[in-house]
């Protein structure tokens, strides 16, 4: 049936109820977060499957409301027709009436570790400056220069326009447009990071918030759209239809290589968005994701792992991104040991991105302190002061003791991230997947990138290496 | 590149040669075997990739001509593809200068055991008599009397329209339109069984040859479309395009249930397929086959294994074929173990295909046999007498010891093809396959199935039975 459901979550309970129609069947998420607003009063949490969602495709995401009711995105892995599947259209969660805070066992103890916390996050130059003032696109340009921007379709690691589609663009244009810009938007209250921000166009009228490295990435170097307006309204496009702006742009980009639209056309790509909403057949391969993008136009050249699109890091040229790529259960995740850090930004000590030495314990360390972060419910971003200030790394589990009174030692931090990636692989066995899911695809191994001349040379033996722990 | 190749055996060796422009790009294979014809001569053996081989798509198929210039095909696994990949647009086999015949070390042994063997096909009643006037189509009657001719996506066993599909209307129909129309025909020389035949239109102009069981079922009873012309213009059509009719004619099936095009629609359908020359996006989609039709319509309920599309038998009410759909090495291969022999037409004795008892022996033993018998070049139509008639069985051992001055047992024939699906199985599990894809889709165990109420009730443990020898 093509019925759809709310999910009500308050402190009468859970209750579930019809989805008002005028959100279903190609509703855009701006416009179903309005509508939703409208039903539920405006304070209430909304998480919900866009379009794409309720249409089963796989690179559906769910979209969740930041606290200017615009758009934040619970991206990778098809989550969004997860939703779709079991008819759910909104998660609706209003905390009328419930407490102004959660129990902490010991007060004092909690805000003395976040004051060292906090302090860390600013005094860290990643999380203090680079982030708030150019956003996660910043690394644009820091990638271009590594050689490391995978760019049309990962056929080189560097390109000459670069800088039209990386942060210090995002805020020249952002300070120069004024309006409805924002240069350091927090996407949630509180936080003191601000990464975020909010994209005008030329006349100052907000199109995007949230418009991150990966997707100008994907689309201003890989899909070779050259153009960050551009660029950001295809954002916006993936936003309202709901569908993962890494997964989307890297299906886009492969589509290019396969013929299906040309070479860096934005006007094109963005249509192609659009009409996810209602979908047309060329729509449906896309938001299908870049392996059904491979599949239907018979490719070679098609950058996934476990079938989910890698992502902006060149595996060649920055080696530990490749071997998390390879191993992490969910398949070329780049969050879930971010090398990066250590390769390129010297955070958490050095290692050479081009040399085999090194990566495999980087990325199965990186791996196991990751799953333990994200299992905190913390920023990922936090790890940039985590790994390189010490007290941040004590302040982090002191929080965690002062608010359920346990005594964590960091051993037992290593532990929850290895029992944690355990659990992920074992339920991935049982799927069917063996060790030969764990490698990149074969053109990795035959194609070496420019400018560095580099090669994807892992055997398998060491890529097995990273999970064996 | 876009060039194309065409390898030539001749008794002067291989030569690689460009294809001809004008057969590259969208020519049907028809036409394309008319140019080579004339390019060639028209005696030379051609097997050749037609558009959707081209295009690199999963259900492309290779295409052979026939004695008359017409078309048989390698139809499943999506060679085409592989053809396609290679940038080989045909093989042309010359054997101007050749010996006539190849040598036979016994050559009286060999004439008194092909007597033997031909007497068997022409008195057993399925190749003596079913097949030369009915084709293999004579079975949509068998099966939808059994109750399972999958109809509608697999969501019943049993249909009220089957005869108008069915090989005694095929036959009437050949029968009563007169001029091009043949009833058994032989796809190659010197065939005595004749399966094939010439289906002509209303003013009996040839429309299709080997217009199969498999194909008129997927048309006519698991896409509705229930005029056996449509699904002859269908045919035709995916003859020409060159993918496989079991693939397409599933992923008809499964587009319908998507919604893609309305159940029932041949005008539809047959216009879906000649796109596939072009390719549009939606012919991309089903030229790539039922998986990936599935995947872009996020549907739960497709019928594959091993991402290849189950054919025209339902594994439910015949529940042996279910375990060699489940265990064949290349899935879903209803012939690597056609346990309908048994469990439908009780040739080598009879299995119910109702109940779970016998039916991981015979599939097995079914199976074993089969890649024995694949490995001799035969057609597998001689199973039949084959498994009936015991002299038939040892003239077709007799044969092989004559041709090559062998002494094989039959014991050998047994080795022989537990050696085979050894090596098969051998080759998945290097590709990453366990045993968890020797499995059916979930929708079979928890839709039963009319008439009979039947379910796909093996356990993973029983499935896992049939390959353990």
């Amino acid at each position: 049936e093509d019925k759809f459901y709310i999910v009500k979550v308050s402190m009468d309970g859970v209750t579930i109820e019809d989805a008002p129609a005028e959100i279903i069947g190609g509703c855009g998420n701006y416009k179903a977060i309005e509508i939703l607003n409208a039903k539920y009063g405006p304070k209430v949490g909304i998480a919900l499957a866009g379009p794409a969602g309720e249409y089963r495709l796989a690179a559906a995401n769910i979209s969740v409301k930041d606290p200017e009711s615009n758009i934040r995105s619970l991206g990778r892995g098809g989550l969004g027709a997860v939703l779709g599947s079991k008819k759910v259209k909104a998660v609706i969660i209003d905390d009328a009436g419930a407490p102004a805070s959660v129990p902490v066992a010991n007060p004092e103890a909690f805000k003395a570790a976040a004051k060292v916390f906090a302090k860390a996050m600013l005094d860290h130059p990643v999380t203090g400056q680079a982030l708030p003032n150019y956003g996660t696109d910043v690394l644009v340009n820091i990638l271009n220069e590594a050689g490391g921007l995978p760019t049309r379709n990962f056929t080189t690691g560097r390109n000459d326009w670069a800088n039209n589609v990386g942060g210090e663009t995002m805020n020249a244009n952002i300070t120069a447009r004024g309006g409805d810009g924002k240069v350091a938007h927090g996407c949630h209250a509180g936080c003191i990071i601000r990464c975020s921000q909010w994209y005008p166009d030329k006349d100052g009228k907000y199109i995007t918030s949230g418009f991150e490295y990966e997707t100008a990435w994907g689309l201003g170097a890989d899909a070779c759209i050259t153009d960050l307006d551009e660029c950001a309204y295809i954002d916006r496009a993936m936003d309202d239809v709901g569908v993962d702006s890494i997964e989307t742009s890297v299906a886009i980009a492969t589509a290019m290589e396969g013929g299906l639209l040309p070479w860096g056309d934005g006007k094109a790509a963005l249509k192609l968005v659009e009409e996810m909403a209602i979908p047309t057949p060329l729509a449906r391969i896309l938001a299908s994701g870049t392996a059904i993008v491979g599949k239907t136009c018979g490719l070679f050249r098609v950058p996934i792992v476990k079938d989910q699109a890698i992502p902006a890091y060149d595996p060649r040229s920055v080696k530990g991104i490749g071997l998390t790529y390879a191993t992490t259960p969910m398949g070329a995740d780049h969050t879930a040991g971010y090398t990066i850090a250590t390769n390129i930004l010297k955070v958490g000590g050095y290692v050479d991105p081009l040399q085999k030495e090194g990566q495999i314990e980087l990325s199965r360390n990186l791996q196991i302190a990751t799953a333990a972060v994200d299992s905190t419910g913390m920023c990922i971003f936090v790890a940039f002061p985590v790994l390189d200030i010490p007290e941040a790394f004590m302040a982090l589990i002191d929080m965690i003791n002062a608010r359920y009174g346990y005594s964590l030692t960091p051993d037992d931090v290593t532990e929850l991230g290895k029992s944690v990636l355990k659990v992920e692989r074992g339920f991935n066995k049982k799927a069917g997947f063996t060790n030969l899911d764990d490698r990149l695809p074969e053109f990795f191994e035959e194609e070496a990138i420019a400018p560095h001349n580099a090669i994807w040379d892992f055997t398998p033996e060491e890529i097995d290496k990273v999970m064996d722990f």
